[in-house]
């Protein structure tokens, strides 16, 4: 407990960005969010008081962390699994807990877990061995992916009959599943039980990467979004997951199959700062300190969040693309992560919230091109 | 300039619960808000990053915090005039600058200037000399104001004929005006020029404390709304503000008459963290930053916000209410300040949002009550 507030103390494994806007959130809750971070340059490690440095990996470095935290969270999947049990069974409190993030961890445990419990995923096998076989049956090219460790389009390769794998990884092998679209959904869940999910939201990606988020996904018929949402609760109570669990969806011909799982906030849950009642940071940290769930509503028929990646260096500062871009567009809110700009690394988001789904969609895409690339020349790659 | 992310530095003097939902909205500017703070437990220096410690009243002080500092601003109106001119010729940038702080830092000043501008203010003496004539020609019971230094209903007395004057204050005269009711309103002026003026709300209070807001100020007539409003930019505009000005208001027979000037995010605009598309803190930064103004437009057709003053000692504590609160009110947003709770302090403030303003107020009434006193039992001073 912070003595000087009363209140429980959070601590956060890693500082990034997620921590970052997670700190925001737990200030109105009268927190102050612990951080373990890598470097003082760390997103969260910028703008937070509390912050220790150290290595995820490093089970001293996270003993000594946990010291005087109520409860443990984290800011991505890379901790091991080990030093979560370790420090559990010295009594520290972690959410979720390594029985349900190694679900997140580890994509074929993961595929087994799901397939077990019934719920709709892409035909698999659990490594490469039987490439070939596999991929006669389900159609080239197959999805190799890395079992651990892949983001952001990283570890997933498509291979074609004959290709080489990827050397020096653990691969398991998926179907290439015909997708119509992919969604998400994110729901909470607090060690009381308590489960609230958000609006199902369409993700757009490019090159692997989610570039933007639609809110509420349009056009989606009613009894599919309530059964995503229902799928998402029954994983986070099957799991038992602690925390925001976020559940990517493809929507198929005749349903949805679930693609990957997140235990913490997640890119595409952004949009809920401003455009949920409760945003999904403050939702994550109500679920970890057992508080009941907040209110899960839309503020505004359509919201949509673009991410913003790093463009090419030179040009104008981001400090004038701000200029310009709060002259453009007044009601776009803007969200940066005190990153360098490197080419691809996202560094912030923008959210805009309306009526109209287009009018939206269009104000949040060029927002985002505007603070990516200080201009808005038709994008080459396009 | 922060060269780990490119951005201006603001800083400012003053680390109270205004200087922390500051440092809120800086976080997705991609700042990191610089505060100086009197004590580690100030509201702001528990969660900010960037502290620093001193007197506000100290030159040197002032001083050492400018430095690096792109621009520097205030949580509260306390620090010397003099001292702002000082670093001013130094070459820092101040927003608000001496001048136009001036008029929020000394009643009778503020008086002199808006009466020669026009705007409508009480009839007003410059001194108590004659406070027997005054109150003959106005009315008795006479408003005494400590010049300089009063807030919350501190430094104001009502005196009647024949009333000694409270010892040791440099006091002014103002009639007691008859009132229906007070309203705010909120603008932010940039250094380019630009102003953005919110809604007008109504505040209510109790013991000279501002307890609840309403926005917008129900059954204002749009005449007065917007004369309130251009009231507000021709102030803000005369007097050179940059940052936000709060003008607070009487609404009496036949319009207005201005109270109260504050420089800085005031109280009565804490509604706009989820009432309006651009909260007063994130338009507070862009306008000493001389970025363009955002959005003001309201989320909610109705929104209130309520104060939450400590209750007495004892009971449950601030966590246990917060369980209790969350489960009857999902939708209810809560800002703590990280305070020690000590009675009639303010420690936080709760907003609600929705269609019906008689519902959203008795959410938000209920839920301050509830976090003040852990009972809904009547409150006997009512």
């Amino acid at each position: 407990m912070d003595t000087r507030t009363g209140l429980p103390v959070v601590g956060m494994v890693g500082a990034g960005q997620l921590a970052r806007m997670t700190h925001q959130a737990a200030i109105a809750l009268g927190q102050s969010l612990r951080v373990l971070a890598a470097a003082p340059d760390d997103g969260a490690a910028l703008v937070a008081a509390d912050v220790q440095f150290g290595d995820h990996t490093d089970l001293a470095a996270l003993r000594t962390f946990a010291k005087g935290c109520d409860v443990v969270t984290f800011d991505h999947e890379h901790v091991p699994t080990e030093h979560i049990r370790t420090l559990a069974a010295e009594g520290v409190k972690l959410y979720p807990g390594a029985d349900a993030l190694l679900y997140a961890q580890d994509k074929r445990a993961m595929r087994e877990r799901l397939s077990a419990l019934g719920a709709p995923v892409p035909r698999w096998r659990p490594d490469a061995a039987d490439l070939a076989s596999f991929g006669d049956e389900v159609g080239w090219p197959v999805v190799a992916k890395a079992v651990r460790g892949g983001y952001d389009g990283r570890g997933v390769w498509m291979l074609d009959a004959g290709s080489p794998l990827p050397p020096g990884v653990e691969l398991m092998l998926e179907e290439r599943v015909p997708l119509r679209r992919e969604l998400a959904v994110q729901v909470a869940r607090s060690p009381f039980g308590q489960v609230a999910a958000y609006p199902v939201v369409e993700t757009v990606q490019r090159d692997g990467i989610c570039v933007e988020v639609l809110a509420p996904a349009p056009g989606l018929p009613e009894e599919l979004a309530v059964a995503a949402q229902q799928l998402a609760i029954d994983i986070a109570t099957a799991l038992g997951v602690v925390g925001l669990l976020a559940v990517e969806l493809f929507e198929v011909d005749g349903g949805l199959v679930v693609n990957e799982l997140a235990m913490r906030p997640h890119n595409s849950g952004h949009w809920t700062i401003e455009g949920a009642r409760t945003s999904q940071f403050e939702q994550h940290l109500r679920a970890v300190l057992d508080y009941p769930m907040g209110d899960t509503t839309l503020t505004a028929p359509a919201v949509v969040m673009a991410n913003v990646l790093g463009g090419e260096p030179g040009g104008m500062s981001i400090d004038e693309r701000l200029h310009h871009l709060f002259a453009a567009e007044p009601g776009v809110k803007v969200h940066l992560y005190g990153k360098q700009v490197r080419p691809g690394r996202k560094i912030g988001h923008v959210t805009a919230l309306g009526d109209d789904l287009d009018d939206v969609r269009e104000r949040a895409g060029r927002a985002a091109k505007w603070l990516q690339e200080g201009s808005l020349r038709p994008r080459e790659s396009q």
